[in-house]
C-alpha cells in the first residue's frame, strides 16, 4: 500500500501549475498551502485547513515551499580541482599549466570509483541545496573510451545524461580537428549513445565551428539523440540560430546575442538557458536576461557546476545574482530556476507542485520564495523530498 | 580538569599568526595541520604528525580549518522583513511605505522575547555558517526605551554592542533634527551606554551631517564608548575624515572615497569595513578594495546583515563577492573577513588560530580556503568550534 504524506501549514506554495498562473500569479503561488504526496507523486495541493486526510503529517511552520530546482546544465563527471587556477585568475597572476586540459588528465587518470563518488558527493551537495533534476554531461574524457565511461558512470544516477565529446578538440587531435569531429560523430558517437538522453556541442571560436557543430549534432540526432548547444558564450557567434534550427531543446549561456538571435529564441522551442555562475567566476559580462524575456523567450537559469570557469552548485545563488545583474524579478528568477529548467529537459513532471507531478518538494526556512534573492548566500533549504522520498541533511563532519 | 581535544588530518590551516605570516604566505598557512584547543582556548598548532595526546580526537580528512569569521557590523535587532519591497525594487516596481520606518514599527511593536527569538535566529544561522564573532547594533528603535531596549536584548547575546540611536532621524523628529541629536548625545545614550561597548553614527546626507555625527561620537566617547562610523555608502562625504580623526575603530562602506580619504585610511588606525552585501542588494556600485589595500589600508569584510539593504548573514558570499568584483584576491578576502574584522573590533583573540586565542574554529568541506570563493554560494561549513563548544548543525525542521 502506498503511504501518503500531507505537508501542511505552507506559508506560501509555488505551484508553477498553469491552471493557478495567471499575469497577477505568475508562479500559481497559495498562501496557507498544503500538498499530499503518495508514493513518488504530487497527488493535491489546495489551502491547508482543507488538506484531506493522511497517513502521515508534516507541519511547515508557515514556511515556504517550492519545487525541487531543475539544474539543466552540469558538467559533474571529473577529477580533481583548480582552485589554484582560479585563485592566480582572480589576483591578476599568470598561470602556467590550466584550462580545461588540466581536468581531462585528472578525470582520464581516475578510477571508475573515484568518478562515480565524486559525482555522487555533488549530486548530494545540490540535493542538500533543494535541486531534484541534475543533467550531467560528459567531456572531460575526450576518447572514446573515457566519454563512454563517464556516460555510463552518469547514467547510473541521472537520467538526463548528455554527450559532449565535442567539449573541446582533445589534445591528441590538436593538428586534425577534422579527425576529431570524425571521431565523436563516429565510434565515439556509438559507444556513449547507448547512455546517453542529450547531445551537446560546445559552438565557439576555438572550439567548433557551425559546420563543425551542425555535424556533431546532427549525427546524434541520427542516433536519437536530442540536442543542446553551448551558444554565443564569449562573443556572438552561430550557436543560437543552429540551436533553433535544429530543433535543440535549449541553447546554453546566451551572454552575446544580436537581434536576430533573440527573435530566433523567443519564435522558436529552444529554450535560453543562462548560466551566472560563469560570469560571476570568469569576471565576464552577464547575459541579459530581460531582453529575452521581454521579447518573448523562455528563459533557465543553471549552475554550469564545472571545475573550470563555474564551480557552483547553488541553483539559490544563480538565482540571487540574476536578479542582480542580469535583469530578473525575483518571480521570474525562480521560475526559471524551477520550471524553467523543466522545460529545458522537456520534463513536464518536474518544476511544478501539481497533481501528478513528481514530489520533488523544496520547503525553506524562509516565508517567501523571495527569500532566495533577498537574502543571498544564506543556506536557507529546510528540508527536501525527491521523488516523494525526504532528504535528510547530514553533517559532512560526524 | 580542562578537556583537551586535537583536531588532526588538517588539509590546509588558515592561522593569521603573526609568527607565521610572510609575503609569500599572507595568511600563515600550515599544511598537513593539527590544533589542539583546550577549554575555550588554542593551546597548540603545528603538523598533524607532531600533534600532541589529548582527550579527544577529530580527524578532518584532509579539509581545511580557518578562524571562525568576524562579522564586525550587523543589524540584528528587528521585527518584521521587507522582502515585498526587495522584490519591487528589483522588479522596478514602484513600492509605497518602505524603507527603514517600516522596520522601526514593527520594531517598536515587537515584544522583548519576539526581538531576542529573532537575533538568537540570526546568530545561530550566521554560527552554522562559521560566523563567531558578531557585531551587533541597535538603530531600529529611535526611542530612549527602544534603542536601550534593543541593546540590552543584544548585551546578552554578544559582547560587541553597538549604539546607533543615530542611524537616522526618529519620524518622530522629522522637523526637528537638532532636538533628535540632542535626545540621541543625552538622554538617550544615559541609558544605553551601560549596555554598549561602541557609538555609531550614520554620517550621510540625509541621515547626519559632519557637525551631528561628531556631536554623536565626541557624546559616546565622553560616556566610554569607541567609535565606528558609517561612513561614505551613498557619496562622497565627510564620514571617513571624521573617523580617522576621533580614531574609530572602523569607517563602514568606503564606496565613495576620494584620494585624502584613501590616505586618511592608510595612515590612520582606523579599519576600512567593506560591505559588499549592501551593494549587492541595492544594485549599487562596489567599493574599491584594491585602492585601499594598494595604499596600504587595513581592510575587513562585513554582511552588514539587515532586513533592508543586505539581509544576507554569509560571511562566505560577501568574500566571493569581494573577489569577484572588488578587487582582492581570495586570500585578501580571507584575511579580511577574520583578522580584518578582528582587527576593526580591536580583538586580538578572534581572527586567527594561534597558541592563546579563543578556539573559535571553522571547519570547510573543501581541501582550502580558496574554495570560499571559488565555489560560490555553496554552504561549505563542515564544523563550527566557538570558544571551544562544537556547534552542532540543527536542521530546520525536525
Ligand atoms: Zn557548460
Ligand atoms: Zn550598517
Amino acid at each position: 500500500m502506498t503511504v501518503s504524506t500531507a505537508v501542511t501549514g505552507i506559508g506560501s506554495l509555488v505551484t508553477n501549475d498553469p491552471s493557478l498562473m495567471s499575469a497577477d500569479n505568475p508562479l500559481g503561488l497559495v498562501p496557507d498551502a498544503a500538498v499530499v504526496i503518495e508514493g513518488d507523486r504530487v497527488v493535491w495541493t489546495g489551502a491547508s485547513s482543507k488538506a484531506p486526510t493522511t497517513d502521515n503529517r508534516v507541519d511547515a511552520g508557515g514556511r515556504a515551499l517550492l519545487p525541487g530546482f531543475v539544474d539543466s546544465h552540469a558538467h559533474l563527471v571529473f577529477a580533481g580541482d583548480r582552485a589554484a587556477e582560479f585563485a592566480a585568475r582572480m589576483s591578476g597572476r599568470p598561470y602556467g599549466a590550466g584550462g580545461i586540459r588540466t581536468t581531462v588528465a585528472a578525470t582520464r587518470a581516475a578510477s571508475d570509483d573515484e568518478l562515480a563518488g565524486n559525482l555522487a558527493r555533488l549530486l548530494a551537495e545540490a540535493r542538500r541545496q533543494g535541486t531534484t533534476t541534475v543533467e550531467v554531461k560528459s567531456g572531460y574524457g575526450l576518447t572514446v573510451h573515457d566519454e563512454a565511461r563517464a556516460l555510463r558512470i552518469a547514467a547510473r544516477q541521472t537520467p538526463e545524461t548528455t554527450y559532449l565529446g565535442a567539449h573541446v578538440v582533445a589534445p591528441e587531435f590538436a593538428d586534425d580537428p577534422a579527425g576529431y569531429v570524425a571521431l565523436v560523430t563516429g565510434p565515439m558517437l556509438d559507444a556513449c549513445a547507448p547512455h546517453a538522453r542529450w547531445v551537446d556541442v560546445f559552438c565557439e571560436r576555438g572550439a567548433f565551428d557551425a559546420d563543425q557543430a551542425r555535424a556533431v549534432l546532427e549525427a546524434g540526432v541520427a542516433r536519437g539523440l536530442t540536442p543542446r548547444v553551448h551558444a554565443n558564450q564569449l562573443g556572438p557567434g552561430p550557436g543560437v540560430q543552429l540551436a533553433v534550427e535544429l530543433g535543440a531543446a535549449s541553447a546554453d549561456h546566451c551572454t552575446h546575442l544580436t537581434d536576430a538571435d533573440v527573435d530566433a529564441l523567443a519564435g522558436g522551442g529552444t529554450v535560453a538557458t543562462l548560466l551566472p555562475g560563469a560570469e560571476f567566476s570568469t569576471r565576464a559580462v552577464y547575459p541579459d536576461a530581460r531582453r529575452l524575456l521581454d521579447a518573448g523567450a523562455t528563459v533557465a537559469l543553471s549552475t554550469d557546476c564545472n571545475p573550470g570557469s563555474s564551480y557552483t552548485s547553488s541553483m539559490a545563488f544563480c538565482v540571487a545574482v540574476a536578479v542582480r545583474d542580469m535583469g530578473m524579478s525575483p518571480d521570474e528568477a525562480v521560475r526559471a530556476a524551477t520550471l524553467g529548467g523543466a522545460r529545458a529537459l522537456r520534463r513536464s513532471d518536474v518544476g511544478t507542485v501539481a497533481p501528478g507531478a513528481r514530489a520533488d518538494l523544496h520547503l525553506l526556512d524562509a516565508p517567501t520564495h523571495l527569500h532566495l534573492a533577498y537574502r543571498p548566500g544564506v543556506p536557507l533549504t529546510a528540508a527536501v523530498w525527491q521523488a516523494g522520498e525526504r532528504v535528510r541533511p547530514e553533517p559532512a563532519v560526524a
